[in-house]
C-alpha cells in the first residue's frame, strides 16, 4: 500500500512542527499587539460561499466534496454531485462570518486567522495543495489607518522572525483604473488588460504587449499605458530638486526619517504620485492618490521600505482599493511572502450592508522556505524530545522507575521513559541516538539507598545523586 | 445568501478561540512533559489509505473529494468519482507515517497530534461534522508501561483542567474474546457480539438479549456471557477477606494508597480479575489479564481512578490488547470524554513490518462542553482584545497617535487604535463597548507638552501623564 501522503501534501514530523509552531507563535504575538483577535472558521464551507468569489482560475482550483449515500445524482452530470468544498482562502470565510454575526461583533473588528486552505494547483516545488494562511484583517473603516497599521503589524513580524530585505509595494485599484482610462482601454478591455500587467515582472515589457494584442486591448492605449509605466521606473534615483522636496517637507513629516537615502525614497514615492495625478487627470479615480499619500504619511518608519508601484494589479477580482504586496528584494527567491488590500464589496456579497474592510495574508510556508534555506531558526528550535530518559532496570523496579519519572515531571523537567526492561546497554545507545541529555538508573542499590544514578551524556560523567536532588541536579 | 456555517460545521469567535486554545495548551504541555513529540499530517489523504480501516458503519461516514477536471468518469457510477478524502481519524494516518519514515523515526516514536478530523455524521447536539482529537500514541513497545504512562499523561491532563470526577475503565480484547469462547460463542459471531455487548451501558441486558436474538447469538451462550457480568457486576462493594487483602498486598505495592477505600477499589480490581481468570479458563486469552494486571501494578496514584469493565468494548475495529475509555462520572453528561487502546496490528497494513503501538485521544469538544456547563474556565480567559486604546484627535494628527500607539507596543502593551478622525465621544463609547481599560488621547495641548491624557474607563479618572510614562502608568 502507498504510505506516502497524497499528492501535494505534507507531513510534518516533530522538528517540521517545532519550526512552524514557532514562526506562528511569533505571529499571533504580533498580530495580539496590535490588538487583533483571533476567528477560526470551518474547513468545510458551502460550495455557493465560495463560488464567484475568486475569478475564472480561482473557481476552478476549488477542492469540492462529494455528495453523501442516496442525495448523489448522477443524471445531471457534476451539477448535483457537491454542494460542499474546502476552505480556498481565509478572506472570504471572514466576509460570511461578519456578515452572520454582525450585532456580536464590534463596530470595528480587526481579527487574525492562522488556518490551512486548500487548492487542487499543480504541485510543484514549494507549491502545495493544502498550506497555512496567515490573514490579519480590519473590518468596518474606510480610513487609511486600517491600512498603516497593517503594514506596521506585518513589517513587525518579518523583522522579529529577522528578516531585513523586504520592501512593501503599494498600488491602489482606483489608479489602475485611472491610467487605463487616461490612456483609452476601454472600460469592457480593463479587467484583462490588468491580467496581463499584473504578469509584467516575470515576462517584461514584450510579453505583456504580446498578451495585450492577443487580448484585442487598441494597440495605442496599450502603448501609452506602458510608456507612461516605463517613463516612471526610469525615474528612480533621480536627483531631488528643490521644488520636490518644499513639497515633500510640506507634506509629510520627516522628523524620523534618519538617513539622506530614506528621504529620497520618500520623495521618489511622492514624485511617483504626481506624475500618476498628471497622468490620470481629474476624475474621480483620483481619490487612489490621496489615500495612498495617506499611506505614507501615515506608516512613518515603515514607509522607508514602501514603494509605490503603479503596474503593481494582484490577481484576485474582489480588491477595490489600495493593494499591497511585501517581497524580498534578496537572494533567488521570487515572489511575494505577503500580500493584500483592501475589498470594500466583498461583504456586501453576503449582507444586506456594505462594510468596508482591509487585510494582510502572511504565506506561511513561504516564509518557512526561505528561512530554510538562509538558515534563520533559532538553535534552541533543534531541541531533543526530552530533558532526561529514566531506564528500567528489571521487570520487578518498573514501577520505581515511573514513579520516579512522575516525580521529575512534578519538577518541571520533560521526562522520557524507556518503555521496557532491556539490557542496559541497549537502553544507554537508544538514549545516545534520540540525544537525550541525561539518561537516570535507578539499581537496586540506588533504590535501597533512595538513590539514582544520573549519567550526563554529553560528557559520560555518571554520578549518584540523592532522588530528591535528581531533578535540581539535571536542571 | 446563506450566511451560516456548512451544516454540522462551526465559527470559532475570538472569545471561543482563547478557549479552545486554552485546553489545547495544557495538552500539549502535559504530553512535551511526558515525552511525547509533535505530528501533522494533511486533511486530506488517498482514499485508499482510509477505506476498510473503520469497520463498515465508519466507511460510510468518510467525507470523500470529488476528482478534478477532465478525470471526472461519470460512467462508472460513485466509482471512479473520487480519490481523495478527509481525515477521519489521527490512527490511521499515525500508522502510515510510522511505515512510510521509519528509518527517519527513533524506535520508540512517541508523538502527539491535536488536529480536526470529519465525519459525515448526523449533526447533534454537542456531536459535530468537524472536530478536533487530541491524539497521544507511543510506537514501538508491546510493554504495559506504554499504556500506564499514556493513562497517567491522560489524567494528568483532566486534572489540570480542574476534572475531578472521572474514571478510567479498563477491559483488553483478548479478555472479551476470551469470554466469548469459554461461553460458547461461534468465532464468526463474536465480531457482531461485541457490537451488541458494547451497548450495554445504554439499552442494558434486556436491549443486548435482543440484539443477542437479532443476531443469532446462540440463547445459551448469551446468556452465560450475560450471566457472568452480572455477577461481576453485583460484586461492587464486596467485603473484602482476609485471601483477597493478603493476595493484593503481595502483587502490588500498597505503599501510596492512602485511605481504605482505595485499597477496596484496587482489591475490588484485582478480584474481578481473578474471576476473568477463573471464566476463561486456562487458554491463550489469559495474557489479557496479566496485562491489565500490569497496568494496575504500573498506574501507582492513577489506579485508584481505574476500573476494570468486562462489559467495555469500543467500537473501532483496530483494537487488539488493552482497551481503555474515560468517563465522567457525575453530573448528567454521559459518554467517554477520551478513549483508546492498543493496536498491534494496524501499521503492519501499511508496511511490511508489525509493530506495537497504542494510543489515547482526548475529545476536545466533550472536555469544552463539559467546561462550559461547569464554568471551569479561569476568569482570565474573559479578556478584551487590547490593553489601550488611542484615540485620534483629527485628521492632522493622525500620524502622531499611530506613533504613540507603536511607542505603547514596543513597551509591551496591546494597542488599539481607534480608526478615525471622530467625536470623541463615539471614540470612548466604542472603548467602553469593547471593555479596554484605558484610553489615551493625544490632543494639541498634550502633544505640544509631549505629553498624554490617560483615562481609565472603570475608575472614569482622567490624567496627565509625561508620554514617556504612559506605558509605566497603565501598566
Amino acid at each position: 500500500m502507498n504510505t506516502n501522503p497524497a499528492r501535494g501534501m505534507r507531513d510534518f514530523l516533530p522538528s517540521d512542527v517545532r519550526k512552524r509552531e514557532y514562526v506562528i507563535g511569533i505571529i499571533k504575538e504580533v498580530y495580539q499587539k496590535y490588538g487583533f483577535e483571533p476567528l477560526e472558521t470551518p474547513s468545510v464551507e458551502n460550495l455557493e460561499t465560495l463560488t464567484g468569489k475568486y475569478g475564472e482560475e480561482g473557481n476552478q482550483l476549488i477542492f469540492k466534496i462529494l455528495k453523501r449515500g442516496e442525495k448523489l445524482d448522477l443524471s445531471e452530470g457534476e451539477k448535483g454531485l457537491s454542494d460542499l468544498a474546502l476552505r480556498y482562502d481565509l478572506t472570504v470565510p471572514l466576509a460570511r462570518v461578519v456578515a452572520n454575526y454582525k450585532n456580536e461583533l464590534p463596530k470595528f473588528f480587526k481579527r487574525y486567522q492562522i488556518q490551512p486552505v486548500w487548492r487542487a494547483d499543480r504541485p510543484a516545488r514549494g507549491r502545495f495543495r493544502e498550506f497555512y494562511q496567515c490573514d490579519v484583517d480590519a473590518i468596518g473603516s474606510s480610513s487609511m489607518v486600517v491600512e498603516a497599521e497593517l503594514i506596521s503589524a506585518v513589517c513587525e513580524i518579518l523583522e522579529r522572525l529577522g528578516f531585513e530585505d523586504f520592501e512593501i509595494r503599494l498600488n491602489h485599484r482606483e489608479i489602475l483604473y485611472g491610467l487605463l482610462d487616461a490612456a483609452g482601454v476601454p472600460l469592457e478591455k480593463q479587467t484583462e488588460a490588468l491580467v496581463a500587467l499584473d504578469k509584467i515582472d516575470k515576462i517584461m515589457r514584450e510579453g505583456v504587449e504580446e498578451e495585450f494584442q492577443a487580448r484585442n486591448i487598441p494597440n495605442e492605449a496599450g502603448n501609452k499605458l506602458l510608456n507612461w509605466l516605463e517613463e516612471l521606473a526610469n525615474k528612480e534615483g533621480l536627483e531631488i530638486s528643490n521644488d520636490l522636496r518644499n513639497s515633500v517637507e510640506q507634506i509629510y513629516d520627516i522628523t524620523q526619517l534618519s538617513a539622506d537615502s530614506d528621504f529620497k525614497k520618500l520623495a521618489f514615492n511622492h514624485y511617483i504620485l504626481i506624475q500618476l495625478e498628471n497622468y490620470i487627470g481629474n476624475n474621480s479615480n483620483i481619490s487612489g492618490i490621496k489615500e495612498l499619500r495617506n499611506v505614507l504619511q501615515f506608516t512613518r518608519k515603515k514607509r522607508i521600505r514602501t514603494k509605490i508601484e503603479p503596474s503593481l494589479a494582484r490577481g484576485l477580482s474582489y480588491y477595490t482599493g489600495a493593494i499591497i504586496e511585501i517581497v524580498l528584494t534578496k537572494g533567488d527567491f521570487s515572489g511575494s511572502i505577503a500580500g493584500g488590500g483592501r475589498y470594500d464589496s466583498l461583504i456586501g456579497m453576503f449582507g444586506k450592508e456594505q462594510i468596508p474592510a482591509c487585510g494582510l495574508s502572511i504565506g506561511l510556508e513561504r516564509i518557512l522556505f526561505v528561512m530554510e534555506e538562509r538558515g534563520m531558526f533559532p538553535t534552541e528550535l533543534q531541541t531533543n524530545s526530552a530533558d532526561v530518559m529514566v531506564t528500567i532496570w528489571n521487570e520487578e523496579s518498573i514501577a520505581e522507575s515511573l514513579k520516579l519519572a512522575n516525580e521529575l515531571r512534578s519538577q518541571g523537567l520533560r521526562v522520557l521513559v524507556y518503555p521496557e526492561a532491556d539490557k542496559l546497554g541497549k537502553q544507554f545507545k537508544y538514549a545516545g541516538q534520540i540525544n537525550v541529555p541525561f539518561v537516570c538508573i535507578l539499581g537496586e542499590n540506588e533504590l535501597a539507598e533512595n538513590k539514582v544514578a544520573v549519567k550526563n551524556m554529553i560528557s559520560g560523567e555518571q554520578e549518584i545523586v540523592a532522588r530528591e536532588d535528581v531533578a535540581r541536579k539535571i536542571k
